[in-house]
């Protein structure tokens, strides 16, 4: 039986370290006035974070024998993106956060102007990143991750929910409503780093039924697990301010589940998650252990 | 010979009215919590501006015999990050501006959150955009489009030259570094339009240098107009505020040349301009009007 944690333990570290030195190079600072830029998105997106993402397009893509170079370049691509969508987040017209992954928040280090254009940067640098020919040799499999990169960040995917979010407070949203503003909040981003691994491979859209199931129940189950995080976490461990959602009002899945449905919605969500793989061996065992760590991390 | 402004503005008019026509179907309101982001997007990309970028796009397409529906859709895309720059440019933590093309700026008709929401939302929407179908059949120049706007956005253009731009404050700029600051922050751009309507009609990297010199020339030339509007304009005409570059002390064409010499200077560049585009026929006289307005314009 394969021990699941040993592999997510070896193989996250190894994607963190790699994503470390690839933005380490991609980011390098100008010997210009355009220095503190650079350092502003170094100072986001190097050295922390979970980079579940970047590890989600790794995971999938050896299913389908892609090399991890592609893989790590369009993992970089997405967390980019991740990257600068916390940046924008943390601003004080949005959560207006202090403290991120242990660090001071960008607007916080530097001021709210360099947030703003470190975080729209991070963003066309993701989409240059993946129309490189370094990204693939095939053009058709560039832009089909343009695309599809594109439309889950957009306002059809991420900036969509984060809209959504916005909307919630003191709103009387549904589970329905909650589901859908998750999905597009993180979801989106999340299935698209599965859906990438699969498109580096060449898998055609039906083929990729399954991982987008996997990739939905995960995505869900994260944030569920987020939620639980918020509520019951200890600031010192996320590296974030905890109970901002009960401060702020706004409908969650724990404030409609309430925790111990919402623990439980999670693990079957997980389960539910590792079924979807059922076609799939060993070669989707890294897969397998993500979905079950997005519930029993801590941070 | 040919009565360059008048078909300049018959010209304009017409590609101002595909532009808004297509933002319109392109920015459909969902019937969702997410309405509030299509109608900020919409506030500030549809109707208004002078949609130069598009024209520019539109203007060499058809050199090329490029259809008008390709041009129109990139000029979109192009048009999209033009606003998507305008609308975090306006935020009060940036230049603060409380009206844009003669509307309150979106952080005022909106509020601050949606601002950067609706600016990220039409940057992904660009992009996707350009890796859809039906931009261009071939996934090549679809690739080669994203990654061009890509690199003329971020921060090696547009992005890039934002920061020199907070640098600028208080900073004793040269004419080089003012130079670069606005071939950055706003030439990469300009140039990439022009660039854009060459790659659709598969014209090769050598083959774009004449192109490349004449936006570049049009380009300061248009900066420079504009420094001149922001001293000497009025607000009622341009739209928005004037003289904010002297208030804020900051280093311009105007600050280091005097107006005199920058205007000769504006005047010299379109003659340049003009003088690039020798090889081409009637075709290109679209181009020439255009570089004789950048000069001619009052707003």
């Amino acid at each position: 039986m394969t021990d699941f944690s040993s592999l997510l333990i070896s193989e996250s570290a190894a994607v963190a370290k790699d994503v470390d030195r690839a933005f380490d190079l991609l980011l390098a600072v100008p010997d210009d006035p355009r220095a503190p830029l650079f350092e502003a998105m170094r100072h986001a997106a190097i050295g922390g974070g979970k980079r579940m993402r970047p590890l989600l397009v790794n995971a999938t893509a050896r299913l389908f024998n892609v090399s991890q170079d592609a893989a790590l370049r369009v993992g970089c691509a997405i967390e980019a993106i991740h990257v600068y969508s916390l940046i924008h987040d943390d601003l004080p017209c949005m959560d207006d956060d202090d403290m991120r992954r242990g660090k001071p928040t960008v607007h916080k280090a530097f001021n709210e102007a360099i947030a703003v254009l470190a975080g729209d940067s991070l963003h066309a640098l993701a989409f240059e990143w993946l129309a490189e020919d370094e990204t693939h040799p095939d053009p058709f499999v560039r832009s089909e991750l343009v695309l599809e990169i594109g439309k889950a960040s957009g306002p059809s995917g991420m900036a969509g929910g984060q809209m959504m979010d916005l909307a919630a407070e003191g709103q009387e949203f549904d589970l329905a409503t909650i589901t859908r503003l998750q999905q597009l909040k993180t979801g989106a981003l999340i299935m698209v780093c599965v859906e990438a691994g699969a498109i580096l491979g060449r898998v055609p859209p039906e083929g990729r039924v399954h991982l987008r199931a996997y990739a939905r129940d995960i995505g869900l189950a994260f944030q569920i697990a987020d939620d639980l995080l918020d509520a019951e976490g200890d600031a010192a461990v996320t590296g974030k301010a905890v109970g901002k959602d009960a401060d702020a009002g706004k409908a969650t899945f724990l404030s409609i589940l309430g925790i111990d449905k919402a623990r439980a919605q999670a693990h079957l969500l997980v389960d539910q998650a590792i079924s979807h793989l059922s076609s799939y061996g060993p070669e989707a065992d890294l897969l397998r252990a993500i979905a079950r760590y997005v519930i029993e991390r801590d941070r």
